[in-house]
């Protein structure tokens, strides 16, 4: 028997999923939310079951001890023994990890030197990888990487047009996000189009509060819109995606709330995309109500967001010289019909057309009719599998 | 016999250029260079001549003074009257202007009000407005606005994805730039097609020292790359184009060189771009003699600049759903062979296809082999023109 954990540790939280390796079955899920506040909540899924309990936690280590004596007390391992390898999702690689790692003392303070990448993450993601080492030393330990699959962006494509003493002082360049998501469906989508991933050119668009798309050349991230942070690439939830730089600059002069670029960048974060252009709501479930009710706001918000999405698929055809699918994966990606309907209602010249009876809500697989040139592909991701995937690889 | 005289005026030059219309000869152009300073040059070219003085010229006034009594010197007028029109460039329309205007009082203070979206336009444009009307105050007098031509994008287009009060409060859109130059290669571009402009959809890459591509759908702009600014879209000479916005806030934390968001914005506007990235020069031509001598950085500063236009054409296809022409303008795009090579090659895909016979150094017009589905052209800007014209249309 053969345990393995995925880990997603936030600030304040820990994700995790357990799984029975190679089988690849997920025995348990669960989220510990609030650690380091008053009434933390641990929240455990298994089976049909839900259970929750609200107690004080302090910290990343007791969140551990709390979700391992959890698994016992529910029966899902008998001892820590049975647990043999636990991942770690890591937000920032930089450019020293283009792959999953086994994480020892180097790897750990790497990743934390990588703090000025992802300020709010890898900390959290490190003191995660602590809990684990602290209380099961010796099970195999990995860290998964959201920038690892997007180290083979050329590197005309990865600097930004700015004098080069950025990058090489700085690291400032492209990262992008979500790697284990874009490179998890690439490898789907070729075994449902029955092609090998070698082949293929596929553009996956991972659609949630977060968006960023991918061209994936032959395997490859060739280009991603997520660029040195995850505000980058076309409109999200709360974020802007790009905007013209000399905005910051213009709203700090003119704009009495906004002291100096941070605070701009924090409405850019937090403030903007959908809710900010809706007024409405960040969820796009709340902008489609929006619509049925043709309210002119949440038309507007849903017409820029679906401008946005199609012109970076229009750019990353161009990257790729064209695709042989789009993948839509993530809570939008997967759920939002609609969304995919006016997307690629609109790119039929380039040889899209969705099969209407496939494009609906909980329809996955090839949603494209059989004479679309660009197949059109629903897949849902997982990238805690992707983690488990990536321990069981690396175990001695 | 009408002559009329287009006028484009920076803060210490005035460029004119003198035509016979509705002819359209031109009779003289030339430069009026640092006015306000000392030594200031004015250069007169006509037939074969160009004839060049030093002396202090104080202000706009003294300049066109010296223009007119240049004219009369060189017997291309005997007298001012001869000169029944004048047309001046102006930056930023703003969305007061949807197309060229004679200037009255009231069209006069609106520019200087859009100051606020061009401060080192307007108020230059505006100086040379004024300097017309104190000496030729009888004649027709028009604005010609490099915005007007992109009034025409739809909201969800034009504004960017922050809260909807941006907008509203500061006038935060897209206003895009080179609206002249934009349009008149549409218009030539549908005569050398053959086929009415309101049918066609084009895509319009002006490449100088700046950089905007245009979406044209039936003559009329629906998206364009330059932005709230000029500093928006690919990769210029010495401008960054779209970057990650949060790099702005980062440079300013981490880089002792920045104060401010205005600094930042600063260097991306005037030492990014092809300079930036090569470290050689912000001019295509030495770039391309660097590619000759294999020199790595600058090979790297062509492939970021190809790689930014392509994703450009890549978007507006998006947006347009299909074109029935790329045009290449302006020094860079009319002139630019090889960098027209290598974008159109990486777009086969698409159906673009050239004739390397035609697609070299001189060549203008259809440059696309008989068999492209989307056809490549190259088109001389000519944005005196545009000016000149719309003083005859709008003359009484």
């Amino acid at each position: 028997m053969s345990k393995t954990i995925a880990i997603n540790a936030g600030s304040s939280s820990l994700k995790w999923q357990l799984y029975e390796m190679p089988e690849e079955v997920v025995l348990a899920k669960g989220l510990i939310e609030r650690i380091g506040l008053k009434d933390s909540v641990s929240t455990v899924k298994f089976g049909e079951c839900k259970e929750s309990q609200t107690l004080d936690i302090a910290d990343h280590v007791q969140a551990v001890k709390i979700l391992l004596d959890d698994l016992i007390r529910f029966e899902l391992i008998t001892s820590y023994d049975e647990i043999t390898g636990v991942g770690h999702r890591v937000v920032a690689g930089g450019e020293a990890f283009k792959a999953s790692v086994l994480i020892d003392d180097e790897a750990l303070a790497k990743i934390e030197e990588l703090s000025a990448l992802a300020p709010l993450h890898n900390p959290a993601n490190a003191a995660g990888i602590r809990a684990f080492k602290e209380l099961l030393p010796d099970i195999t330990s990995v860290a998964v990487f959201d920038t690892a699959f997007h180290t083979t962006l050329n590197d005309y494509a990865y600097l930004y047009p700015i004098p080069r003493k950025y990058y090489t002082d700085y690291q400032i360049r492209k990262y992008g996000a979500h790697g284990t998501s874009h490179q998890y469906v690439a490898q789907e989508a070729a075994k449902l189009l029955g092609r090998p991933l070698e082949e293929l050119k596929l553009i996956t668009a991972h659609i949630g509060n977060g968006v960023s798309i991918t061209a994936n050349y032959h395997g490859e991230s060739k280009d991603t819109s997520m660029g040195f942070t995850p505000l980058a690439g076309p409109m999200m939830g709360t974020r802007s995606g790009d905007i013209d730089p000399a905005i910051i600059p213009y709203l700090i002069e003119h704009a009495p709330e906004f002291d100096d670029a941070a605070a701009v960048v924090n409405m850019l974060n937090k403030e903007s995309g959908l809710l900010g252009v809706s007024g409405i709501s960040s969820d796009m479930r709340d902008i489609e109500d929006g619509l049925q009710k043709q309210n002119p706001d949440a038309v507007l918000a849903y017409n820029v967001f679906i401008d946005r999405i199609k012109k970076f698929i229009g750019q990353y055809l161009a990257v790729l010289n064209g695709a042989d699918a789009i993948v839509f994966t993530a809570g939008m990606g997967e759920n939002g019909w609609l969304m995919r309907r006016d997307v690629i209602e609109g790119l039929t010249w380039f040889g899209m057309k969705l099969d209407p009876e496939k494009n609906v809500f909980g329809y996955t697989g090839d949603i494209s009719a059989p004479d679309s040139k660009v197949k059109v592909l629903v897949i849902p991701t997982d990238e805690e599998l992707v983690i488990a995937r990536d321990v069981e690889r690396l175990k001695a």
